[in-house]
Protein backbone atom coordinates (compact mmCIF):
# COMPACT_ATOMS: atom_id res chain seq x y z
CA UNK A 1 0.00 0.00 0.00
CA UNK A 2 1.16 3.04 -0.69
CA UNK A 3 1.02 5.26 2.34
CA UNK A 4 0.47 9.41 1.93
CA UNK A 5 1.53 11.47 4.75
CA UNK A 6 -1.56 12.80 6.49
CA UNK A 7 -1.26 16.18 8.42
CA UNK A 8 -1.96 16.11 11.74
CA UNK A 9 -2.37 12.45 11.61
CA UNK A 10 -0.72 12.04 15.69
CA UNK A 11 -3.10 14.38 16.59
CA UNK A 12 -6.51 13.03 14.94
CA UNK A 13 -5.68 9.78 16.52
CA UNK A 14 -4.73 11.25 20.16
CA UNK A 15 -8.32 13.06 19.81
CA UNK A 16 -10.47 10.28 18.87
CA UNK A 17 -12.08 8.09 21.61
CA UNK A 18 -11.61 4.82 19.28
CA UNK A 19 -7.94 5.15 19.29
CA UNK A 20 -6.39 3.42 22.72
CA UNK A 21 -3.56 5.46 23.51
CA UNK A 22 -1.79 3.84 25.85
CA UNK A 23 -2.93 0.28 24.81
CA UNK A 24 -0.53 -1.96 27.05
CA UNK A 25 -2.02 -0.44 30.37
CA UNK A 26 -5.30 -1.72 29.02
CA UNK A 27 -3.57 -5.49 28.79
CA UNK A 28 -5.53 -7.87 30.71
CA UNK A 29 -8.44 -5.23 30.81
CA UNK A 30 -10.19 -5.17 27.93
CA UNK A 31 -13.17 -6.37 28.83
CA UNK A 32 -13.40 -3.77 31.68
CA UNK A 33 -12.41 -1.36 28.75
CA UNK A 34 -15.65 -1.76 26.60
CA UNK A 35 -17.54 -2.54 29.75
CA UNK A 36 -19.41 -5.41 28.92
CA UNK A 37 -18.64 -9.62 28.83
CA UNK A 38 -18.81 -9.60 24.97
CA UNK A 39 -16.02 -11.79 23.01
CA UNK A 40 -13.28 -9.68 22.13
CA UNK A 41 -12.45 -10.31 18.08
CA UNK A 42 -9.01 -8.65 16.85
CA UNK A 43 -8.03 -8.09 13.20
CA UNK A 44 -4.42 -7.61 12.64
CA UNK A 45 -3.60 -5.40 9.79
CA UNK A 46 -7.17 -3.51 9.74
CA UNK A 47 -5.33 -1.07 7.27
CA UNK A 48 -7.99 1.74 6.51
CA UNK A 49 -10.65 -0.27 8.59
CA UNK A 50 -13.84 -1.03 6.17
CA UNK A 51 -13.65 -4.82 7.29
CA UNK A 52 -13.43 -3.87 11.18
CA UNK A 53 -16.29 -1.28 11.02
CA UNK A 54 -18.78 -3.53 9.03
CA UNK A 55 -17.91 -6.03 11.26
CA UNK A 56 -18.45 -4.14 14.16
CA UNK A 57 -22.00 -2.61 12.71
CA UNK A 58 -23.07 -6.12 11.58
CA UNK A 59 -22.07 -7.88 15.10
CA UNK A 60 -22.56 -5.24 18.44
CA UNK A 61 -22.78 -8.53 20.26
CA UNK A 62 -18.97 -8.66 19.32
CA UNK A 63 -16.16 -6.27 20.62
CA UNK A 64 -13.43 -5.78 17.97
CA UNK A 65 -10.18 -4.23 18.44
CA UNK A 66 -8.06 -3.41 14.93
CA UNK A 67 -4.19 -2.98 15.40
CA UNK A 68 -1.97 -1.13 12.49
CA UNK A 69 1.69 -0.22 12.15
CA UNK A 70 1.31 2.27 10.02
CA UNK A 71 -0.27 5.51 11.91
CA UNK A 72 -1.01 7.26 8.21
CA UNK A 73 -3.16 4.22 7.28
CA UNK A 74 -4.70 3.99 10.85
CA UNK A 75 -5.91 7.63 10.70
CA UNK A 76 -7.61 7.12 7.95
CA UNK A 77 -10.05 4.19 9.68
CA UNK A 78 -10.18 6.70 12.24
CA UNK A 79 -11.90 9.12 10.65
CA UNK A 80 -14.45 7.16 8.92
CA UNK A 81 -14.77 5.76 12.61
CA UNK A 82 -14.94 9.47 13.69
CA UNK A 83 -18.11 10.00 11.83
CA UNK A 84 -19.99 7.02 13.70
CA UNK A 85 -21.15 6.07 17.20
CA UNK A 86 -19.95 2.41 17.99
CA UNK A 87 -19.39 1.41 21.15
CA UNK A 88 -17.54 -1.98 20.30
CA UNK A 89 -14.79 -0.64 18.46
CA UNK A 90 -11.03 0.39 19.53
CA UNK A 91 -7.95 1.09 17.88
CA UNK A 92 -4.34 0.88 18.25
CA UNK A 93 -0.68 1.40 16.05
CA UNK A 94 1.41 -1.34 17.01
CA UNK A 95 2.90 -4.16 15.18
CA UNK A 96 1.95 -7.63 14.94
CA UNK A 97 4.55 -9.09 16.59
CA UNK A 98 3.95 -6.69 19.55
CA UNK A 99 0.37 -8.42 20.74
CA UNK A 100 1.40 -10.12 24.00
CA UNK A 101 2.75 -6.46 25.18
CA UNK A 102 -0.94 -5.18 24.36
CA UNK A 103 -3.02 -8.32 25.42
CA UNK A 104 -3.29 -11.36 28.06
CA UNK A 105 -5.35 -14.29 27.14
CA UNK A 106 -8.86 -12.23 26.73
CA UNK A 107 -8.86 -12.47 22.55
CA UNK A 108 -11.61 -15.14 21.15
CA UNK A 109 -10.48 -14.72 17.06
CA UNK A 110 -7.77 -13.13 15.25
CA UNK A 111 -8.72 -11.89 11.64
CA UNK A 112 -6.11 -11.53 8.80
CA UNK A 113 -7.42 -9.25 5.71
CA UNK A 114 -4.72 -9.23 3.15
CA UNK A 115 -2.14 -9.20 5.26
CA UNK A 116 1.29 -8.52 3.11
CA UNK A 117 2.52 -11.61 1.45
CA UNK A 118 5.88 -10.40 1.75
CA UNK A 119 6.91 -12.85 -1.67
CA UNK A 120 10.52 -12.82 -1.62
CA UNK A 121 11.67 -16.12 0.05
CA UNK A 122 14.14 -14.43 2.69
CA UNK A 123 11.38 -12.56 3.96
CA UNK A 124 8.36 -15.61 4.53
CA UNK A 125 9.62 -15.02 8.12
CA UNK A 126 8.04 -11.98 8.24
CA UNK A 127 4.26 -13.16 6.53
CA UNK A 128 1.66 -13.68 10.11
CA UNK A 129 0.90 -16.55 9.81
CA UNK A 130 4.52 -17.92 9.87
CA UNK A 131 5.25 -20.09 12.73
CA UNK A 132 6.93 -17.02 15.23
CA UNK A 133 3.68 -15.24 14.88
CA UNK A 134 1.31 -18.37 15.92
CA UNK A 135 3.34 -18.53 19.20
CA UNK A 136 2.52 -15.06 20.30
CA UNK A 137 -1.23 -15.35 19.11
CA UNK A 138 -1.47 -17.86 21.17
CA UNK A 139 -0.45 -16.24 23.99
CA UNK A 140 -3.52 -13.90 23.68
CA UNK A 141 -6.41 -16.45 23.04
CA UNK A 142 -8.94 -16.58 25.95
CA UNK A 143 -9.87 -20.03 24.94
CA UNK A 144 -9.28 -22.10 21.90
CA UNK A 145 -6.74 -20.26 19.06
CA UNK A 146 -8.68 -19.39 16.51
CA UNK A 147 -7.76 -17.86 12.72
CA UNK A 148 -9.61 -16.58 9.69
CA UNK A 149 -7.97 -15.11 6.89
CA UNK A 150 -8.45 -14.29 3.46
CA UNK A 151 -6.22 -13.01 0.95
CA UNK A 152 -5.93 -12.78 -2.90
CA UNK A 153 -2.59 -14.20 -3.24
CA UNK A 154 -1.99 -17.53 -3.76
CA UNK A 155 1.45 -17.96 -2.09
CA UNK A 156 0.14 -16.73 1.55
CA UNK A 157 -2.19 -18.56 0.95
CA UNK A 158 -0.19 -21.59 0.60
CA UNK A 159 2.02 -20.86 3.11
CA UNK A 160 -0.91 -20.21 5.76
CA UNK A 161 -1.92 -23.84 5.40
CA UNK A 162 1.15 -25.19 5.54
CA UNK A 163 2.01 -23.52 8.72
CA UNK A 164 -1.21 -24.04 10.58
CA UNK A 165 -1.31 -26.86 9.68
CA UNK A 166 2.05 -27.79 10.92
CA UNK A 167 1.37 -26.23 14.09
CA UNK A 168 -1.42 -27.79 15.10
CA UNK A 169 -4.66 -25.96 14.30
CA UNK A 170 -7.75 -27.75 12.13
CA UNK A 171 -9.36 -26.07 9.56
CA UNK A 172 -13.38 -25.27 9.73
CA UNK A 173 -13.12 -24.08 6.28
CA UNK A 174 -11.22 -23.45 3.11
CA UNK A 175 -12.65 -21.57 0.35
CA UNK A 176 -10.79 -21.31 -2.66
CA UNK A 177 -12.94 -18.55 -4.35
CA UNK A 178 -15.17 -17.08 -1.50
CA UNK A 179 -16.76 -14.93 -3.45
CA UNK A 180 -18.61 -17.19 -5.57
CA UNK A 181 -20.27 -18.74 -2.51
CA UNK A 182 -23.15 -17.18 -0.40
CA UNK A 183 -21.04 -16.94 2.69
CA UNK A 184 -21.35 -13.42 4.37
CA UNK A 185 -18.36 -11.57 4.18
CA UNK A 186 -17.60 -7.93 4.94
CA UNK A 187 -15.65 -6.92 1.69
CA UNK A 188 -12.59 -4.44 2.28
CA UNK A 189 -11.49 -1.86 -0.28
CA UNK A 190 -9.07 -3.70 -1.25
CA UNK A 191 -10.77 -6.98 -1.80
CA UNK A 192 -13.18 -5.22 -4.10
CA UNK A 193 -10.36 -3.90 -5.88
CA UNK A 194 -8.28 -6.73 -6.67
CA UNK A 195 -11.45 -9.31 -6.91
CA UNK A 196 -12.70 -6.92 -10.25
CA UNK A 197 -9.64 -7.51 -11.92
CA UNK A 198 -10.57 -11.37 -11.37
CA UNK A 199 -7.78 -12.22 -8.17
CA UNK A 200 -10.20 -14.99 -6.37
CA UNK A 201 -10.55 -14.72 -2.90
CA UNK A 202 -8.84 -17.03 -0.83
CA UNK A 203 -10.34 -17.96 2.57
CA UNK A 204 -9.88 -20.21 6.06
CA UNK A 205 -11.18 -20.56 9.29
CA UNK A 206 -9.13 -22.74 11.22
CA UNK A 207 -8.82 -23.49 15.05
CA UNK A 208 -6.23 -25.13 17.88
CA UNK A 209 -8.03 -26.52 21.09
CA UNK A 210 -5.74 -25.27 24.11
CA UNK B 1 -15.73 -39.50 -18.08
CA UNK B 2 -17.83 -40.89 -20.61
CA UNK B 3 -18.06 -44.93 -20.89
CA UNK B 4 -17.10 -46.40 -24.59
CA UNK B 5 -17.56 -50.55 -24.50
CA UNK B 6 -14.44 -51.57 -25.96
CA UNK B 7 -14.82 -54.84 -27.54
CA UNK B 8 -13.14 -57.90 -26.27
CA UNK B 9 -12.01 -55.91 -23.08
CA UNK B 10 -11.55 -58.36 -20.81
CA UNK B 11 -9.53 -60.76 -23.16
CA UNK B 12 -7.00 -57.78 -23.73
CA UNK B 13 -6.62 -57.07 -20.16
CA UNK B 14 -6.10 -60.90 -19.58
CA UNK B 15 -3.79 -61.20 -22.78
CA UNK B 16 -1.64 -58.24 -21.06
CA UNK B 17 1.70 -58.95 -18.77
CA UNK B 18 0.71 -55.61 -17.38
CA UNK B 19 -2.48 -56.87 -15.75
CA UNK B 20 -2.68 -58.91 -12.41
CA UNK B 21 -5.44 -61.04 -13.13
CA UNK B 22 -5.35 -62.13 -9.17
CA UNK B 23 -3.83 -59.39 -7.24
CA UNK B 24 -4.99 -61.12 -4.27
CA UNK B 25 -2.85 -64.00 -4.73
CA UNK B 26 -0.02 -61.45 -4.67
CA UNK B 27 -0.88 -59.33 -1.66
CA UNK B 28 2.51 -59.04 0.38
CA UNK B 29 4.34 -59.82 -2.44
CA UNK B 30 4.51 -57.17 -4.69
CA UNK B 31 7.89 -56.52 -4.74
CA UNK B 32 8.38 -60.27 -5.40
CA UNK B 33 6.46 -59.61 -8.17
CA UNK B 34 8.57 -56.75 -9.60
CA UNK B 35 11.18 -58.85 -8.72
CA UNK B 36 13.11 -55.94 -6.70
CA UNK B 37 12.99 -53.65 -3.76
CA UNK B 38 11.88 -50.43 -5.15
CA UNK B 39 9.49 -48.54 -3.60
CA UNK B 40 5.61 -49.38 -5.00
CA UNK B 41 3.82 -46.85 -6.03
CA UNK B 42 0.09 -46.80 -6.21
CA UNK B 43 -2.12 -44.71 -8.57
CA UNK B 44 -5.63 -44.93 -7.42
CA UNK B 45 -7.96 -44.27 -10.37
CA UNK B 46 -5.30 -44.11 -13.03
CA UNK B 47 -7.60 -43.77 -15.78
CA UNK B 48 -6.52 -44.19 -19.70
CA UNK B 49 -2.68 -44.14 -17.46
CA UNK B 50 -1.29 -41.33 -18.94
CA UNK B 51 0.63 -40.45 -15.66
CA UNK B 52 1.08 -43.89 -14.45
CA UNK B 53 3.25 -44.40 -18.04
CA UNK B 54 4.90 -40.87 -17.69
CA UNK B 55 5.97 -41.35 -14.18
CA UNK B 56 6.92 -45.04 -14.72
CA UNK B 57 9.52 -43.85 -17.61
CA UNK B 58 10.61 -40.98 -16.15
CA UNK B 59 11.58 -43.17 -12.70
CA UNK B 60 12.77 -46.77 -13.20
CA UNK B 61 13.74 -46.41 -10.15
CA UNK B 62 10.70 -46.82 -8.31
CA UNK B 63 7.86 -49.77 -9.14
CA UNK B 64 4.12 -48.54 -10.14
CA UNK B 65 0.96 -49.81 -9.84
CA UNK B 66 -2.35 -48.17 -11.27
CA UNK B 67 -6.02 -49.58 -10.00
CA UNK B 68 -8.86 -48.10 -12.02
CA UNK B 69 -12.43 -49.88 -11.60
CA UNK B 70 -13.63 -49.26 -14.65
CA UNK B 71 -12.93 -52.21 -17.24
CA UNK B 72 -13.25 -50.00 -20.31
CA UNK B 73 -11.15 -47.23 -18.91
CA UNK B 74 -8.51 -49.90 -18.04
CA UNK B 75 -8.57 -51.59 -21.41
CA UNK B 76 -7.45 -48.26 -22.88
CA UNK B 77 -4.58 -47.57 -20.41
CA UNK B 78 -2.99 -52.09 -21.06
CA UNK B 79 -3.77 -50.77 -25.25
CA UNK B 80 -0.99 -48.11 -24.61
CA UNK B 81 1.67 -50.15 -21.99
CA UNK B 82 0.85 -52.82 -24.41
CA UNK B 83 3.29 -51.00 -27.10
CA UNK B 84 5.97 -50.11 -24.30
CA UNK B 85 8.51 -52.35 -22.64
CA UNK B 86 7.88 -51.08 -18.99
CA UNK B 87 9.22 -53.74 -16.29
CA UNK B 88 8.17 -51.26 -13.20
CA UNK B 89 3.80 -51.65 -14.03
CA UNK B 90 1.18 -53.28 -13.18
CA UNK B 91 -2.19 -52.18 -12.95
CA UNK B 92 -5.19 -53.82 -11.53
CA UNK B 93 -9.55 -53.95 -12.09
CA UNK B 94 -10.90 -53.18 -8.74
CA UNK B 95 -12.50 -49.87 -6.76
CA UNK B 96 -10.82 -47.94 -4.03
CA UNK B 97 -12.41 -49.16 -0.90
CA UNK B 98 -10.73 -52.43 -1.58
CA UNK B 99 -7.39 -52.15 -1.67
CA UNK B 100 -6.87 -53.49 1.54
CA UNK B 101 -7.97 -56.82 -0.26
CA UNK B 102 -4.74 -56.71 -2.63
CA UNK B 103 -1.88 -54.84 -0.81
CA UNK B 104 -0.37 -55.06 2.77
CA UNK B 105 1.71 -52.55 4.39
CA UNK B 106 3.82 -52.23 0.85
CA UNK B 107 2.93 -49.00 -0.82
CA UNK B 108 5.09 -46.38 -0.74
CA UNK B 109 3.08 -43.08 -2.13
CA UNK B 110 -0.50 -42.87 -3.39
CA UNK B 111 -1.27 -40.86 -6.29
CA UNK B 112 -4.77 -39.37 -6.59
CA UNK B 113 -5.19 -37.26 -9.63
CA UNK B 114 -8.08 -35.79 -10.98
CA UNK B 115 -10.36 -38.35 -8.93
CA UNK B 116 -14.54 -37.63 -9.55
CA UNK B 117 -15.38 -34.97 -7.42
CA UNK B 118 -18.25 -36.46 -6.28
CA UNK B 119 -20.03 -32.74 -6.05
CA UNK B 120 -23.19 -33.15 -4.64
CA UNK B 121 -23.60 -32.59 -0.99
CA UNK B 122 -24.73 -36.65 0.03
CA UNK B 123 -22.23 -37.55 -2.34
CA UNK B 124 -19.38 -36.71 -0.30
CA UNK B 125 -18.23 -39.48 1.74
CA UNK B 126 -17.27 -41.27 -2.10
CA UNK B 127 -14.93 -38.67 -2.22
CA UNK B 128 -11.08 -40.62 -2.54
CA UNK B 129 -10.03 -38.27 0.23
CA UNK B 130 -12.68 -38.81 2.83
CA UNK B 131 -11.69 -40.39 5.98
CA UNK B 132 -13.15 -43.49 5.67
CA UNK B 133 -10.42 -43.86 2.49
CA UNK B 134 -7.77 -42.48 4.43
CA UNK B 135 -8.05 -44.93 7.00
CA UNK B 136 -7.89 -47.75 4.29
CA UNK B 137 -4.90 -46.75 2.95
CA UNK B 138 -2.96 -46.58 6.32
CA UNK B 139 -3.15 -49.81 5.58
CA UNK B 140 -1.39 -50.51 2.44
CA UNK B 141 1.35 -47.94 3.41
CA UNK B 142 4.68 -49.31 4.27
CA UNK B 143 6.43 -47.03 6.50
CA UNK B 144 4.70 -43.12 6.73
CA UNK B 145 1.99 -42.32 4.74
CA UNK B 146 2.25 -40.09 2.03
CA UNK B 147 -0.77 -38.84 -0.13
CA UNK B 148 -0.30 -36.88 -3.75
CA UNK B 149 -3.08 -35.19 -4.90
CA UNK B 150 -4.40 -33.14 -7.86
CA UNK B 151 -7.22 -32.02 -9.44
CA UNK B 152 -9.27 -29.24 -11.47
CA UNK B 153 -12.22 -29.02 -8.96
CA UNK B 154 -11.86 -26.31 -6.26
CA UNK B 155 -14.58 -27.97 -3.85
CA UNK B 156 -12.65 -31.59 -3.84
CA UNK B 157 -9.35 -29.80 -3.21
CA UNK B 158 -10.97 -27.57 -0.12
CA UNK B 159 -12.63 -30.92 1.29
CA UNK B 160 -9.21 -32.58 0.69
CA UNK B 161 -7.20 -30.68 2.63
CA UNK B 162 -10.05 -30.49 5.46
CA UNK B 163 -9.82 -34.41 5.28
CA UNK B 164 -6.30 -34.80 5.39
CA UNK B 165 -5.53 -31.80 8.19
CA UNK B 166 -8.50 -33.59 10.19
CA UNK B 167 -6.49 -36.73 10.03
CA UNK B 168 -3.64 -36.14 10.88
CA UNK B 169 -1.17 -35.40 7.76
CA UNK B 170 1.40 -32.70 7.46
CA UNK B 171 1.58 -30.98 3.99
CA UNK B 172 4.46 -31.16 2.80
CA UNK B 173 3.79 -28.72 -0.11
CA UNK B 174 0.45 -26.96 -1.40
CA UNK B 175 -0.15 -25.16 -4.99
CA UNK B 176 -2.91 -23.68 -5.93
CA UNK B 177 -1.62 -23.19 -9.24
CA UNK B 178 0.67 -26.07 -10.77
CA UNK B 179 1.33 -25.28 -13.89
CA UNK B 180 2.31 -21.81 -13.40
CA UNK B 181 5.52 -23.24 -11.13
CA UNK B 182 8.76 -25.36 -12.76
CA UNK B 183 7.59 -28.60 -10.60
CA UNK B 184 8.31 -31.56 -12.90
CA UNK B 185 4.48 -32.69 -13.69
CA UNK B 186 3.35 -35.61 -15.76
CA UNK B 187 0.35 -34.28 -17.02
CA UNK B 188 -3.01 -36.43 -17.77
CA UNK B 189 -4.72 -36.10 -20.75
CA UNK B 190 -7.91 -35.16 -18.69
CA UNK B 191 -5.48 -32.45 -16.80
CA UNK B 192 -4.47 -30.98 -20.31
CA UNK B 193 -8.00 -30.16 -21.64
CA UNK B 194 -9.35 -29.07 -18.31
CA UNK B 195 -5.94 -26.36 -18.20
CA UNK B 196 -6.07 -25.18 -21.22
CA UNK B 197 -9.79 -24.23 -20.29
CA UNK B 198 -8.47 -21.77 -17.96
CA UNK B 199 -9.00 -23.89 -14.98
CA UNK B 200 -5.98 -24.11 -12.20
CA UNK B 201 -4.53 -27.43 -11.39
CA UNK B 202 -4.29 -27.61 -7.55
CA UNK B 203 -1.66 -30.12 -5.83
CA UNK B 204 -1.62 -31.14 -2.18
CA UNK B 205 1.35 -33.65 -1.04
CA UNK B 206 1.03 -34.58 2.29
CA UNK B 207 2.55 -37.28 4.96
CA UNK B 208 1.50 -38.66 8.11
CA UNK B 209 4.31 -40.41 10.39
CA UNK B 210 3.09 -43.86 11.68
Amino acid sequence: MRLRNVKNATEILNDSAYFAKEPSDIKGKWNEEFGDDQPIMLEIGMGKGDFLIGMAEAHPEWNFIGIEKYESVLVRAVQKLDELELKNVRVINIDAIDVHNIFDAEIDTIYLNFSDPWPKKRHYKRRLTYRDFLIEYDKIFKDNSKVEMKTDNDSLFESTLISLNDYGYKFDEVILDLWSTDKPNVKTEYEIKFSSKGYKIKYVRAHKNK
